[in-house]
């Protein structure tokens, strides 16, 4: 395909030791030489791909140097984009990366869109829809579990599979096919039934397989929706503080947005906890007081997991009760804290309250019980599984909303063939199912998909 | 010079579409290659300078694939730092980057100070301490104007006028030396008193001239620290929304420190103006009614111009009176604001108590005055010579001292001869102002001071 030549600044902005200004395009290596002074009058026209070179950008309108830079040439198509690129490496300051990008944008190179790098290299065919959507998953990974998810789809893992389930989707329709143009023989509708029963209900199977690993996926991708409630005074903070301060603290910004909206991060035994509302934790100590108020009736609701914690000193309260009725069904571990101090609580009434929640007790003053919470809350999700390191997980929701799609689709063409359904119904169900396992590779997918799905990118990359 | 092989994350911190793990030292390849896997097995160690490579980070301990990468190698001397210098790019997420360094760290390379790369550049040889010191305002340049400045001096020219003052310095002590060791000759005393006088005077006048670029250098470094006084609904909050709008703000965090502190730049005209206690200001208009607090003196001390706002549809109170004495031998301007207003205001006692401060009318609200206002700013500090792309300028407050000094010892010099002062004592003055300078470009300086110099510099330079 051909395309404009876009920039962008691909390093975070900020005050940083170095930044980089990259351009993809057939004229990316004409734009640069425009303004590159190189050592001796060399030109990036005549210089080998995957080449570095040392010079001065020359702001051609005034001949005044703008920046010192390092600038890599890169000819397609054994680039990111299978364009060519150019990586404009200069000092890493606002004025410095904003005046190189100024230059290039006047010498006729467009701003590249959030993702459009990456894009590229969908539309150009280096890379699959999963494995595009594995870079920014990459780039997201709050935990190197996660990022070992992120790297196994990048690398094709996924797209692998999803490929060979179509293959055997194909295969058995093309079967199909061939028996309903020979129905001389006699057995042949038979025969079909049988063959498209057993292929349907393996590339099933093959489905249910992956989806089993998409709440682990999504957990590693996503991180762990986490909200501690407790009445005051019971060790919310300490709790807060403890797995902040055991577990190292990941905090980041939002792209785009304002400084207000920081989300906290701790990754506790390779699971991203994403904890909700520590703000408000942080603050006030009240989340229970306002319990019943809408708000925090829909941070509990966004929660995929609730840490609700209680007084091992005082006895249980109406209030602690109905801590209980606001997380039914969901799931819960319960601590208990401050060991260190005299027993008050009934554990049996605690148990029957509890209904086979996991229970920890911990002393947060003390230290204690932190790495049995740990344990449960790993243990809680992912029971032993998530060491696989070789394992292919579905983490993305895309992903998984068609895998459940297809695997409807498979179970219709099963429920079909068993209700003896005429074999071109079949087929439809069949070559649906085909379709969305496509659309997860980018196989058949639509403009406005793809361009949405690339605006959540950062930009630059 | 000889020492170990350092490693950083060059790029700033944050989600990017690319971050940058720079090594430099001896071991830099050999690590780097240690833990490369390229396409067909291509080793970093074969590979020629300046060259790009594509492939992954392989944990040597696991075999396990950590991050895909593009890593570029460059052997000394033709590096930043002289010696060999590799770069990883990898992907931008904090997980990805953190891992690729733990790696390098892992194979022996130390985490590098701020600053080590450009230090090393300096102790290498490649760049005088003046010249390293550009580097880092370069970063931080907060307009275009201060951003020349910076990669004027990268490039050398301050470095080559300070080493022209010290050849003649130089030249005037050998020639002393050469006529005490002559004393035959009738007239060599009052010939040596001549000349000393002569070439004294010469190489005091230049240090002057470049001293007379010092405040104008400073305020392109560092900004104008800018204060907003008035009393409350004079048009504080709109003049501050003017100036951030008109002109694109600058908002940086300051590294190294808590998200709280927050520096807000203007640049107007080129003048990058600091902005104080703007949140002050955007929060609660009060800062009028704290004049007197300690705080608010204390920001007025810190301050190189106020913006004093006045009501133009009101008469002068007692409290805009004592605003012009809490003010009084500073660099102000006087903003009559709310000219859409019916006049109330008596000019002429304005400009009695105003004596002699540049007085710009606005109405805000209709967007009038901003271009005059801006004017007076830019023609208080610059009047015409910024224009003026290829002077030399002093920015750094180190230099400036140190010039003062010599300027001193120069000064010294000349009184000494002048009062026949013997020629032994006039040239230890001579050799000190000879010193002090050599103490810009680095020739003559403390470890510590060198030290303390490149901690100012972020991680990664």
């Amino acid at each position: 395909m051909e395309f404009d030549t876009i920039v962008a600044i691909s390093t975070p902005m900020g005050e940083g030791a170095i930044a980089i200004v990259r351009l993809s395009g057939d004229d990316a290596i004409n734009i640069s030489d425009r303004l590159f002074k190189g050592v001796g009058g060399k030109r990036l026209t005549d210089v080998m791909s995957h080449t570095i070179h040392y010079g001065h950008m020359v702001d051609p309108k005034t001949g005044q140097i703008a920046e010192e830079v390092m600038v890599s040439v890169m000819k397609g198509p054994k680039t990111f984009t299978k364009e060519d690129v150019v990586e404009i490496n200069c000092h890493g300051g606002l004025v410095s990366v904003n005046r190189v990008l100024q230059l290039v944008l006047n010498q006729g190179a467009r701003l590249a869109e959030p993702g459009e790098f990456t894009k590229r290299a969908f539309l150009n065919g280096r890379i699959d829809l999963s494995q595009a959507e594995a870079v920014i998953d990459l780039i997201r990974a709050k935990t190197d579990r996660a990022m070992n998810v992120a790297l196994g789809q990048m690398d094709g893992r996924l797209s692998r599979l999803i490929r060979r389930l179509r293959q055997e989707i194909l295969e058995t329709l093309a079967h199909v096919e061939v028996n309903i143009d020979y129905p001389e023989y006699d057995d042949v509708e038979e025969m079909t039934h049988k063959m498209l029963l057993e292929r349907s209900k393996s590339v099933k199977d093959e489905i249910e397989k992956l989806l089993q690993t998409s709440q682990q996926g999504k957990i590693l991708r996503e991180g762990l929706s986490t909200v501690i409630v407790g009445r005051p005074n019971v060790g919310k903070s300490s709790l807060l503080n403890s797995l902040v301060q055991e577990n190292k603290a990941i905090v980041t910004d939002i792209p785009g947005t304002t400084r207000d909206v920081i989300e906290e991060y701790v990754n506790v035994r390779g699971v991203p906890l994403r904890l909700l509302d520590t703000a408000g934790i942080r603050e006030t100590e009240d989340i229970v007081e306002r319990i019943g108020v809408e708000r925090s009736r829909q941070v509990l609701k966004e929660a995929d997991l609730i840490l609700l914690v209680l007084n091992y000193s005082d006895i249980l309260t109406e209030e602690d009760k109905n801590l209980f009725k606001a997380v039914e069904g969901m799931d819960v571990i319960v601590i208990v804290n401050k060991t260190d101090l005299p027993k008050k609580m009934d554990m049996d009434e605690l148990k029957d309250l509890a209904k086979g929640y996991k229970i920890v007790t911990t002393s947060l003053k003390e230290d204690q019980g932190i790495d049995e919470l740990e344990e449960a809350i790993s243990s809680l999700f992912f029971s032993g599984a998530i060491e696989a390191g070789d394992m292919t997980y579905v983490s993305n929701s895309r992903h998984i909303a068609l895998l459940n799609q297809a695997h409807h689709a498979i179970e219709e063409a099963i429920t079909g063939v068993e209700a003896g359904t005429p074999i071109d119904i079949v087929q439809i169900d069949l070559t649906r199912s085909w379709e969305l396992l496509g659309e997860i590779i980018g196989d058949s997918v639509h403009e406005s998909l793809i361009d949405q799905l690339f605006s959540q990118f950062c930009l630059g990359k």
